[in-house]
C-alpha cells in the first residue's frame, strides 16, 4: 500500500490517503500513524500539492553509513552508528522548493544526500534485531539536505544546526508499507542534479542495515511512532567531489529510491531578510 | 502564572492546569500551548504525579554556554552557540526516576546538567534579538542528563545519542510565564547531589543569552510551538570534577532554577534487558 499526504483539493487541508494509482486517493481519518479508516469516496489528486507522508515527531539521521561514502571522505567505517538529529520542522513535501536561507547563502555549502527513510509505527525500545522490522510503518525517500559549513565548521562539531534549516528534509512521494518492500537492503538509490547522475548506489552497501539501526537506536531509548530514521547516504555527495558541487538557485535535484519513488525539488535562493 | 501538567486524580489522564498555589489546580482545555480555557472547578493535586509541563516537539540543547563551564573543560568560549538535540521522548516529570539503562551501565558515565529551559510559544523564524523574548511561552527547570561515554566517544562525535536515553530530560515543576520572570539572565541555578551542592551559578554567566539563542536558532529555521531550548549548564558538572562524580543507583539529584523551582529525581539502575 502506498500512503500519501496532500492538500485536499477542496478544503486545502493536509489529508492522508491511500494512493489508488489512478489519479485518486482514498481519504483516511487522521494520519498514517492512525488505524486505517477510509472516509467517503476517492478524491482526485492530480495537481494537488503533495506533503511529507507523515509529520515527523523526531528526525534521526545516520552519518557515514555507506562503505563507499566513508571511503570518499577518507575515513574508516564507523564501529557504531553515528546519530544526529534534524529539526522536525525541516520536513517538506516531495516537490517543494529547497530554499537556501540567507544565513546559508554567504558561501557555497548546500549539498544533497539521497536516503532511504524509515518511519516507525509503534513505540520501539530495546528492540531485538530480528524483531526490528516489525516496528516499521513504512519506507519513503528523502533528501537529507545539508549546509556543510554550518554542519562541520560553524556548528562546533555538532551536525544538527547545519541539517535543520527549513525545507532541508524533502520526504515522499509516498509511504510504502513493508509488505511492498520485501528487502530494504536491496534498493537502488539514485540522485540526479539537473539530469546528471550524482549518486547511484544500493542500500546493500549500508554498513548498518535497517534492522541493526532500529535495534541500536532503541537501546534504552523509545522511538515514538512518527520517528523518521534517515539511514545515511551513499557516495557521490557534492562536497566530496573534485571540484565540489553545491546546490544553487535554479537547480533541480531528484533523489530516487527503488520501489518507492523520488523527491524532486527545485532549489531557490531566498531574498527574505 | 504557573502552569503544571499532572496525572488527573480521577481519570489518570495527562492534564494541564494553572497551579493555584493552595494544593489545587484549575484544569485547562488542551495543553499549555493552547489558548487558556479553564474547565470546571479546581481539582486537588497533592500527591498527583507531575509531568513535564509540555510535550516537547523538539529539544534543542546548547553546549558550553557558560563561561565557567567552558573554563572547567579547558576550552575557549565558542564564537557561536553549539546546538545539539535530544529525543523528545527523553522528557519526563520533575520527580520521576532517572533510569540508567543497561547500555549506559557498563561504565560509570551518567552526569547531571542543571539548566534553564525555554519553551517556545509561537512559530519563530528569523527573529530579531529585540523581539525574541516575545516568542517565549514560559520557562522551566531541566536536568540535561548525559551519558558521557555515549556523548563523547561512542557517538562518533555527535552528542545526540548520549543525550537521548529515556528519562534523560526531567522538566518542571511548572512552566512559569514570562511576566513572572522579568530577567531570565539573573536567575540562580543550583544542583545538589544527595544534599551536597555541585553547581551554584547564575544565568548571568551565559555566553549567549536567551534572546541571542532564539535569534540564532531561528535563522532560516522555524522553531515550532513546543520547542524546548535547554540553554546550557554552568560549571560543576560531574565529569569535570577531580575525581569525577557519576550518578549511580540510589542517588538523589536536584536541579533548581530561581523563581521557577526544582526537578528532583532519584537515580535508578535498570535491570530490564
Amino acid at each position: 500500500m502506498r500512503l500519501i499526504r496532500f492538500q485536499h483539493p477542496e478544503s486545502g487541508r493536509p489529508t492522508t490517503g491511500v494512493d489508488c494509482g489512478d489519479g485518486t486517493a482514498l481519504v483516511l481519518h487522521g494520519s498514517a500513524l492512525d488505524p486505517l479508516e477510509p472516509i467517503g469516496d476517492p478524491v482526485p489528486i492530480d495537481g494537488c500539492r503533495l506533503l511529507a507522508p507523515v509529520t515527523p515527531v523526531c528526525i534521526m539521521g545516520i552519518g557515514m553509513n555507506y562503505r563507499q561514502h566513508a571511503l570518499e571522505q577518507g575515513k574508516q567505517p564507523p564501529t557504531r552508528p553515528m546519530m544526529f538529529m534534524k529539526n522536525p520542522a525541516a520536513a517538506c513535501g516531495p516537490h517543494d522548493d529547497i530554499v537556501i536561507a540567507p544565513v546559508c547563502a554567504e558561501r557555497e555549502q548546500v549539498d544533497y544526500e539521497c536516503e532511504l527513510a524509515v518511519i516507525i509505527g509503534r513505540p520501539a525500545r530495546d528492540v531485538a534485531q530480528d524483531q526490528a522490522l516489525s516496528y516499521v510503518l513504512g519506507y519513503t525517500a528523502a533528501n537529507d539536505v545539508s549546509a556543510r559549513w554550518w554542519q562541520k565548521e560553524a556548528g562546533g562539531g555538532q551536525f544538527c544546526r547545519g541539517k535543520s534549516f527549513d525545507t532541508f528534509c524533502p520526504m515522499g512521494p509516498c509511504l510504502v508499507t513493508p509488505d511492498e518492500v520485501p528487502d530494504p537492503q536491496a534498493l537502488r538509490l539514485t540522485t540526479t542534479l539537473n539530469g546528471e547522475v550524482m549518486q547511484d548506489s544500493n542500500t546493500g552497501d549500508m554498513i548498518f542495515n535497517v534492522a541493526e539501526l532500529i535495534a541500536f537506536l532503541s537501546q534504552g531509548t523509545t522511538l515514538m511512532p512518527g520517528t523518521v530514521i534517515l539511514t545515511g547516504t551513499p557516495s557521490g555527495v557534492g562536497f566530496a567531489r573534485t571540484p565540489p558541487v553545491w546546490l544553487k538557485d535554479g537547480d533541480v535535484v531528484e533523489c530516487q529510491v527503488e520501489g518507492i519513488g523520488a523527491v524532486c525539488n527545485r532549489v531557490m535562493g531566498d531574498s527574505a531578510p
